[in-house]
């Protein structure tokens, strides 16, 4: 199923895409899709209803992020090799983990802001996973047991923030809007293979990063039972799980969003995102 | 005003502690305390209630965090000039901005787990902040207008998941129960000036941390306004504002928790914590 989230910031109802790419609302089912509703069996229960004898919803409505208020936005780091050259950095002996601030999320077409004093905003494509059910000390068998879906997820990045001022990265991650979240939730069962998506982006109509999950350092399963040694994850929680290459820090020369530029981006089967970029 | 949460894990009901020391029972006035509740506007409504109409909790409940479902758990690194030469770090130039995972939230006096594995379990007695009122881009004289409260926070850390694992700190802060706050949220005008309070951390009865709030690098005011230019503060987020000298990373020879200590800290005006250690 593509469960998604529609309607004006903040008052976001809970919506399913039907085959037909009709938006349907399900709100008389469900309050929304937040980390006290999210989990197989919530997901399964939907799966019960006939698409066709839920509400269609009119017009052209705003998409919202795909989960509500996530607890955590967890991001890996330098988990593509190729991406991780063009950084100037080593491929890491294990996985390298920081936060975005869950104020960061928004939905997957809304407006991206560039920070008062940003000279080096990026971009970044990614596999964002959702996860289904807590997971605390989980092998890589069970790990994908723990996910609710996935999701397209942009990891808008400030370099100067991120690397050029004291410590750690997660004052370049985490400006509002810096993580566009959606369009769907696609559960599970309709990702066949995780590590075998194509991922996209293009930058005012030129493609710039062209990549595929197949060549993460650590996949999906193995982040999850890592990430469960150091904390607990709970329903809802967000893991952005690295960029291929082609970010506009690893340019030659370097080359950064302005105001008025359009973002688009994809990961097979998860849909696409569009983005504009407005001064903060 | 000193506000509180009671009650089993996942089940408290909020509360004021009176003058006399006594819980009275919010539940009837205010759902909870949580980044849809905490307000100038909530407080000011308690604040016109007598204690004394209250409900008296009986019995001896567990204190919850005070807090319930923080947004962002922000943490601030080396911020006592005097810690970061314990620590064999130079003072920053710029605040250091980390997260904690919201997962690691636990009531002030609930058992701390030594995660498996873990060899360098240590202690981080700080003051915290919970904001009260979105701030972005505020400048430090608006800046305390934007803070709700006070609580003791207790950084537990894992140094080697912090510092000898490959990247961010994150790995090293975010266990389940590494983040004891309150006992109380203490409001911000009983607390006359947040950066002349003592605090102090005792190892099962011996003081390791003796230190005072006066001698942050950068004080409340500054941190919030600094904070503010790379994300947008909410209420209810807790930002833990970095902890004096005495941590067992400072000790030659160096000295950790093991499961059955017993750690007591306290800040001057907001009470204190008393948690054992377990093994996860």
């Amino acid at each position: 199923m593509k469960l998604l989230r529609f309607g004006a910031v903040g008052a976001e109802k809970p919506g399913l895409l039907d085959q037909g790419g009709v938006i349907r609302d399900l709100s008389a089912v469900i309050e929304d899709f937040n980390p006290d509703t999210i989990s197989d069996a919530t997901f399964a229960k939907i799966a019960t209803l006939d698409p066709v004898s839920l509400p269609v919803v009119s017009g052209n409505p705003r998409i919202g992020a795909c989960v509500a208020k996530p607890g955590k936005f967890i991001c890996i780091g330098l988990n593509y090799s190729d991406h991780a050259a063009e950084a100037g950095m080593q491929v890491p002996p294990e996985p390298i983990i920081f936060f975005k601030a869950t104020s960061a999320v928004c939905g997957p077409n809304d407006d991206v802001e560039i920070p008062r004093g940003s000279q080096k905003s990026d971009w970044e494509v990614e596999l964002g996973i959702v996860i289904g059910k807590e997971a605390k000390y989980v092998t890589e068998a069970e790990a994908l047991d723990h996910v609710a879906g996935y999701c397209v997820v942009n990891d808008v990045s400030e370099r100067s923030f991120q690397l050029e001022h004291a410590g750690q990265w997660v004052k370049g991650k985490s400006h509002d809007t810096f993580g566009p979240i959606g369009p769907w939730l696609v559960t599970r069962d309709e990702v066949a293979d995780p590590q075998n998506l194509r991922l996209w982006l293009e930058l005012n109509g030129e493609r710039v990063q062209n990549g595929s999950t197949a060549t993460m350092v650590y996949g999906v399963a193995h982040l999850i039972s890592y990430l469960s040694k150091f904390m607990t994850l709970q329903p809802g929680d967000i893991i952005t799980t690295g960029t291929p290459p082609g970010v506009g820090m690893g340019m030659t020369p370097q080359r950064f969003l302005k105001p008025g530029d359009v973002m688009e981006l994809g990961v097979e089967g998860l849909g696409s995102q569009h983005q504009k970029t407005i001064q903060a």
